[in-house]
């Protein structure tokens, strides 16, 4: 079994590499990334993590070989690809210039991807999320059930941990479901919000939830604010949770970007929905019971990525 | 960090043991049993067992210390105890003789711990669980939060397992409470059944719930009639969780027979319900809303606790 | 990745299973063992084993399915099957009836598990296990890399479980070479057995040093001694860690019973050796150099292997 | 159970929460950091990584609680401590500059741990190493089993993994010990390298090894080489091995920097020896027989120390 990072050189790619290792069932992780220049050396970011998580193994004890590349050649025959790669927006950086860099990128990425690994399932976790996950599966002409994007389940980890610590119980016990968009576009369900099975709605007041739901939300924000930078320990468990989920076929069920057919009452584009994970990717995309305010921010969030899409449709026309 | 395990010469306790030991935060386990006679050699199962358990370490890669002793000097400083003792119900022997022989056996037991590890937390998995529990309650004199009975846990694992099965997601992903007795008078709760948050009833008919709520309550029988023998590694498993959940303190939830004085209207008996289990045991008892029929079920199951507490009162009055 | 186990109705052979299915890697463990009786009922014991461990996923949170059959149709396509089947010896019964019968039995077995995993891996467990081996690699007609038997790793195991007491270290630092068969005619290496890399003799003295592999050549009767019956938690260990070698290509040193042709001066005969475990089996067969009195005592572990197989030869020739 | 991680807002530091929080035995880790400075906003990179790793807890399934703070006071009562702090050397930063800056900072934030934690222990990461522990060491007052040095693991953990990928064989199979001081003045001990117990030299040529050893020497270069940065994965690792040996009491073996008073033939300075490490710290300095050369490379190592030293306490002199 062999797994993919591209991105590697980075936190979240280095993260995503790190947790799936530790596991020790893979026999590879290829953690790609450019080469890069510091005060005019070039450095290798991702073969120094690699090794440096490599050198990790006989105290973590795992055989998971990590290895370091800029060649795309040594990804062949990946079964699980992820992507993180991408810039993050920089000052005078318009919204646009961001989207067409990274979908320049992903654009790439992809095509390298696919040529070495043509029967891989791609992960896609680069910014903005939906569409980049509709780059991937556009440049790679794959079926819509091996390309997916991680932010469910970030979501939901942030909120249950959120919610552990507020109502003083385990994270263990907490199970929650987070639909629509990253960020502000988020589709909370507090109905489907439990703590061992029971409702949430026993355990915390409405006011309360509601300010955890709104953390969720501005979640990464918090987090760029603290540190000056965004968050890679919880991105990267994350996505390594659905790259184990495929490859060992664990029929995990959980909320990913998945490219929607009619499914939801939506067509052509990628939006977080529960979906059923394992060998070969999405095995079933979920159809839960919604309420109509429900359906409504599901449909809001919907309207909001058809936006960034035509936007990016018009860009890449150019 | 030091466990006791009292009939760890049979499988449950050693199950609960090689558990507890495997996830290598204890300092010690101590498994006690008695001396056994076998074709006219004595033989000393729990000793064996815990030379057998510690003999895996190398391969395992743990540092627990198991240790077998029949000697309760050993057990002294035990931060929780473990009670599998009891024996089974054999041929020709009637429910009555059951229950008089294995309360004698607890009461012993809880005398001989408490008196070498009077702070201790007892886990009662002995049967008939409620009350085996209340035995070991009353004899050590103990708060009510720091003795509890092991059923619970079980019982949603095995829902769970079947669950997972039927409509095939990973038994990682689904939650659920149950609550009452264990056995017949158990109390399903469909309601409190979820799938990542998600309503069961999403995602199976009616009548398949209720015959999985009904395999549920005959799960025991069910392995008694595919082996000849009690089941030992769910069971082991189960009391395992609650020893780690209150030496880490990990504020876990969990269904578990403990003692109420007024929750869910009920006085002075061990009944199965929602706990926060952490350091110093029982934290809190959940009280979650019950409709009705839920009501009426816990009130039936607590009726036949009673009766049984009645009939054994009685026989310990003789 | 599937994993067949024979004679998992017994304890050893559970608990491979359960140690297999407890590191979650695998699809899917079977556990076959044959119908018994108990008490004029006919019982399943794998199945019943099976389904109990199945029972315990939501709580240990593995994925790996445990089934049980009778059936060796469902053992199709295993990737490894670890033989565990046999009978104990039986008063009355002759060192010859018990070769014969456990001889039979592998001989059965092993034609089942070819027809319908031809390209399967067989790690033996069954005694006297060096001719064991022998039966299932001639039935098989299996290259000698696809054929081993599990002994080494049990023997180390309790030689360093008794260093690290003795010394007062952890388990996880000790590391230890034994060769030859299994019990008397165990060589043991002082010379390869270390503490972080340094000479045990740095730790221990000889007579003591001696000691203890007095102790582990008699490993197996202590316990038998002492329970009444032979061990299994350590021998379950032991076969399951070769299976994740193989399985997850870790490229594992162990000491190995593996069937030599011209190594170490034998021909054609299963002995303790070091190998190197990992996809497709016994990579490597790793001749460590022996000094004379190693390589004497090698040779009369032969010599004893050879004379049993003799044995049974002619046996098998009546 | 509680451990403290200063400079937690670096690298190291936050692996080293990580890792022990991944574990789940402790009740919490508090990460301490300086407040920062980022285009003209103040952040918080502790409390940042700290919430990050938390908001990962439902997915990688533990407890264990991770805290950011700027506040000692948050520290108090901590059984661990791990002083990660310190800066690197900046071009233009004599190497004289760089001991005295992180001298008066690893002074600095002694005094602020002990005053909260007087019982605690001290894990020293900070370089360079070996002054640094004697800074802490003569800070805290503590006697000399409470306050060690991080470095051993590390490049045994680094030579290690260089010998099992060129040999071919798991991590998990090969044991080492490495003496000294941390690079070039280390101490290899190819005696004490072994490959399941068996000598490495069995397994590899003496140019090879020769190789290999001087890459180990050179390790914390070469990542620095490739990524412009220094390492953090396996330090982080092996500094958490070293708190997990304390805080369960493991007695384990490891190189680690440990003030020697007469062992080996030195006085009053770190050193990196074997120790045995448990509750309480070091509870033994292991005296491995060395032949003359070995003692000559240790001698001159120790001489490198003591001149930096010299070197330091004329500077605080100052």
């Amino acid at each position: 079994m062999k797994v993919t990072v591209v991105g590697a050189g980075g936190n979240v790619g280095s993260t995503v590499s790190m947790a799936v290792a530790q596991r020790d069932f893979a026999k590879e992780v290829v953690m790609v990334d450019i080469v890069q220049e510091k005060d005019g050396d070039k450095i290798y970011p991702s073969k120094g993590r690699a090794l440096d998580q490599w050198e990790s193994s006989p105290i973590h004890q795992f055989d998971t070989k990590l290895t370091g590349t800029v060649d795309y050649e040594d990804t062949a025959g990946s079964d699980v690809c992820v992507i993180t790669a991408g810039v993050p927006r920089k000052p005078g950086m318009s919204r646009d210039d961001l989207l067409e860099i990274n979908a320049n990128i992903v654009q790439d990425v992809t095509e390298k991807l696919v040529k070495h690994s043509p029967n891989t399932i791609i992960i896609v976790v680069s910014n903005p999320l939906d569409v980049m996950a509709q780059v991937a599966l556009e440049t790679s002409g794959f079926d819509s059930n091996r390309v997916m994007g991680m932010a469910g389940i970030l979501d939901t980890a942030r909120y249950r941990s959120f919610l552990a610590e507020e109502i003083g119980v385990s994270p263990k016990d907490i199970q929650a479901l987070l639909l629509g968009g990253h960020g502000d576009t988020m589709v909370p369900l507090p109905r489907f919000t439990t703590v061992c099975g029971m409702p949430i709605t026993q355990f915390i007041d409405e006011d309360k939830l509601e300010e955890i739901v709104d953390r969720t939300k501005g979640g990464g924000g918090e987090l760029v604010n603290l540190m000056g930078t965004s968050a890679w320990y919880a991105p990267g468990a994350a996505a390594a949770q659905m790259v184990e989920a495929i490859m060992l076929d664990q029929n995990r069920v959980f909320p990913c970007a998945a490219h929607l057919n009619g499914e939801y009452g939506q067509e052509n584009l990628f939006l977080g929905v529960p979906v059923k994970l394992g060998e070969g990717g999405i095995k079933e995309i979920i159809e839960v019971d919604l309420n109509d305010e429900e359906q409504q921010l599901l449909d809001e969030s919907a309207d909001h990525v058809h936006s960034v899409l035509k936007e990016f449709r018009q860009l890449m026309d150019k």
